[in-house]
């Protein structure tokens, strides 16, 4: 997993089936002191993380395995919001 | 996912049998202030995406899991222009 | 597989059912010779590792494959520590 | 998908069953503007790609999926040249 | 696939089952003239590769799909060495 920070999300009025009804966030990769990362993503929040949080951040075909938002076969994700981080322990 | 813009497409007579019929289009990964990232991918269209504009790309598994364009166990696409992002909201 | 070295922990009060209960650790990437790479990652603790220790990082579906810590069909888990690296022969 | 020039080929008479008899060309990923890209990546060609073309790249299961190659459980496969680029349009 | 130069390996004790018996080489990944890449891999050998020879890697579940070396379900590897390499022709 990955660490982020929800910076803004996006809006996209035609898109993939599988993607209608998701909050598509726009997340800024961080490490764990907060240092941003070159790349940005677009991840399906599961878990309601709100512009500012810091995130854990799923990629692949995990993010198609949350428990909430299960869309079955025709499901596109390759990105997910797993968790809300509260404090980075170091 | 990731964000990009589309910058053109590919001729490719000789072609896997999955690719056939299909729109591949050259996208070249962004940010979300329009900052282009080094690498250009090239993404199987699926929402009708034209030169120019900002789209959602998946990675992976993922890409052959579209309602719209499924064909089956013989695919190997592994990249797909899944959305037409309108608005980028920060 | 990757080489790692735990560098603390993320706590995280509101995440995926398939996160509960699992130590989430942050992993700072290295080399052989211990030299850092750029990224960090949070990885779930297969082995018992601890603080300062180098482990072993498996990433994407081979971290939902352990025989300790198997939760089906719903695990959103891309990234776990599979071993504690007592020696690097080089 | 990713763009690519075949520069070369691998011999490895001591190799896993599933790519005995495939060619395996050396490929330096480009863009779409021919600049060369750090990485090299070794791919099982399944088009009939000649040394200096340009060529589709497919990674990941994709490349396990194409119908003239497949071998069925056993492959070990993660990267396959799928097409031949005549042009790019720009 | 990736070319790579086996620079050593790791002892770890304490592992996952799946990967026990298995040896577990340090692998500085190269391009085709030697040059080496930022980064090393941990990849269990399938093909009797000795310390300094250049070798094929596989990443992904490619990893978990040779031949010789299949441990069925609880599989945690992501990495192998599948080839050693005799000859680079450019």
């Amino acid at each position: 997993m990955y660490m982020g920070r929800v910076v803004g999300s996006i809006e996209a009025s035609q898109k993939d089936e599988s993607l209608v009804g998701r909050k598509l966030m726009i997340v800024q990769q961080v490490n764990s002191d907060g240092e941003a990362l070159k790349q940005e993503v677009v991840a399906a929040d599961t878990v309601g993380a709100g512009i500012g949080e810091y995130v854990l951040l799923v990629r692949g075909a995990g993010a198609r395995k949350t428990q909430r938002d299960n869309r079955g076969q025709h499901d596109v994700l390759d990105c997910a919001i797993v968790g809300i981080i509260d404090r980075f322990n170091k």
